[in-house]
């Protein structure tokens, strides 16, 4: 597939899912100018007065890193690629606007992989009212290599982020952890068994979190936010060294996955340091009432913010050993 | 190198590199957040009472495909990985705000080639005001895989797109064609040979029209603008055939490069079809006058505009043959 041929099918996807992507009431940006030009062109409208600030985030799925084309279809690595960014605006509590696709395919690669491929990204692009708006292409000199750009909004001065956590603020997760992880060990365990994207769903077709991110914002409820794109352990690091704080967690309240055919709890260090689920992992000071669920989401208390830089761990029975932050390794092959 | 170790070197580099950075007065953009978090935060601010309209452009630099480790210096990669987003913001008559680089290295790369490529980027980038706001790091399967994102701004509306073009209008050109693919068929002959980066700079360092970009904006001159990435007969057919027109083209007229040592005009073909020169390629009504030199860039006119949807090449006979779009092809390996 010449590269003239793939960029001129992805315009055409992204074109055919406009309509229902700009048909959302008094959404705050325009897109005047999408794939075809130099560059986009993006106009942020003031919201009920308010000015809005723009979120820009940037993320990488290649092959041999983030999936493997033997146990990832097409369908799966389009909807993580576009996931991976959505996460990151949802983590801001923003609304993602805009995406943009860097593609990079190897010469060989049959020209059907690339249509589902796009045709998934596409909606997850359009059930959000995210548009397509530009990208570039490139002949790679090995394996499919994706570069996700999402453009976001959010009032302006209301972006969460990492930082602002104080000592006594109370730690929440959303969902369930471990999900993805568990997936992986299994497909490393037995790698000629295709599993079932629908039982490991977390995995394979990830929901960011957007309409919680948002909800959380507007609320006034957190003090901090990430996703869990890196694991617990390693993003609740992120989040306690921004503000030179520690963390205690209660390891019964940990929310663990259920996955598989009987479905089957995740082990705990599964939640512990697993990435790529996409929950959001968040604090709200001491007194705050955050809901047990929001936007159909569960939202889990599982411990406190402390003045030490350590991240303790501590069991049913009290016994609290240090949380070092695990290493989210992806597909290392 | 790890992963972590490379986001701290490039953290480390971009900081020392804010100052001058954000020390212009009048910027219409903030930074509010930038590496380190899950997105950037910018702030889009009216500039002279005008609301200000986002530009957003994304470009791939991969190894074997736009360089080679053994023809191109770590510094030349990082400045043309820049250039390329920095010239798409220069041909919407836009200014470069933000930069988010998406980096996936082979693990046994030297840790002084990420040093040298960050150090030649960030310089680049400093040089126009831009911050290096964000981005992705990654482990690569295969070789260096980079994708640099450039935000930039133009005030609402004005933004220089490729279609708008009117039959009669002239085409003009900035600076000089052709040095570039000049560069790389003296690469092809003599592999082992290394150039002079001095005497073939416009393929090593090329310099983004950035000033003149903004001043035929800002003056009005231009109907429509793209820059000449992929050769000025490519460039030429995408400006056409978002209008619907043709062109009539002066073979004698086009401004062909001098390069090499001694140096010599390069042949007509690399002028007409060589890529990554990054000038400015534009056209203008009529009656419009522009000046032979614009912030001290050459600008001649090469022909013009014609209902026809055909590019005509016309010698110094009068003697006329259609101009197809010749592919520039990189560096295909």
């Amino acid at each position: 597939m010449t590269e003239k041929a793939l960029i001129a099918q992805i315009r055409r996807m992204a074109a055919s899912a406009l309509p229902k992507q700009t048909g959302r009431r008094g959404r705050p940006t325009r897109i005047l100018t999408g794939i075809g030009d130099d560059c986009a062109v993006l106009r942020f409208l003031p919201r009920r007065g308010k000015q809005q600030d723009m979120l820009v985030t940037t993320d990488f799925t290649l092959e041999g890193i983030h999936f493997r084309r033997d146990w990832h279809s097409p369908e799966s690595v389009g909807h993580r690629c576009l996931a991976r960014g959505l996460s990151d605006i949802a983590a801001m509590g923003g609304e993602p606007v805009a995406a943009f696709l860097s593609l990079a395919l190897p010469r060989d690669l049959p020209k059907h992989w690339v249509g589902r491929f796009a045709h998934s990204l596409i909606s997850l692009a359009q059930k959000h009212g995210v548009t397509l708006a530009g990208g570039d292409t490139a002949e790679s000199p090995r394996g499919i290599l994706a570069d996700i750009v999402v453009v976001g909004s959010a009032p302006k001065g209301k972006s969460v982020l990492r930082s602002g956590v104080r000592a006594g603020d109370r730690i929440y997760v959303s969902g369930e952890l471990g999900g993805s992880a568990a997936a992986v060990w299994e497909m490393r365990k037995k790698p000629k068994r295709k599993l079932n994207p629908r039982v490991y769903a977390r995995h394979f077709f990830p929901e960011p979190r957007i309409e919680l991110g948002r909800i959380l914002r507007e609320k006034g409820l957190v003090s901090a936010m990430i996703d869990t794109s890196d694991g617990l352990s390693t993003d609740l690091a992120h989040i306690c060294e921004e503000s030179g704080v520690g963390a205690e967690l209660q390891a019964e309240a940990i929310p663990r996955a259920s996955v598989g055919k009987p479905a089957r709890v995740v082990h705990l260090p599964f939640a512990l340091h697993g990435g790529e689920d996409y929950e959001l992992l968040f604090t709200a000071r001491r007194g705050k009432r955050v809901p047990s669920q929001i936007a159909g989401v569960p939202i889990t208390l599982i411990g406190h913010v402390t003045r030490g830089r350590k991240i303790i761990l501590r069991n049913r029975d009290g016994v609290g050993y240090e949380l070092e932050p695990g290493g989210w390794e992806h597909f290392r092959s």
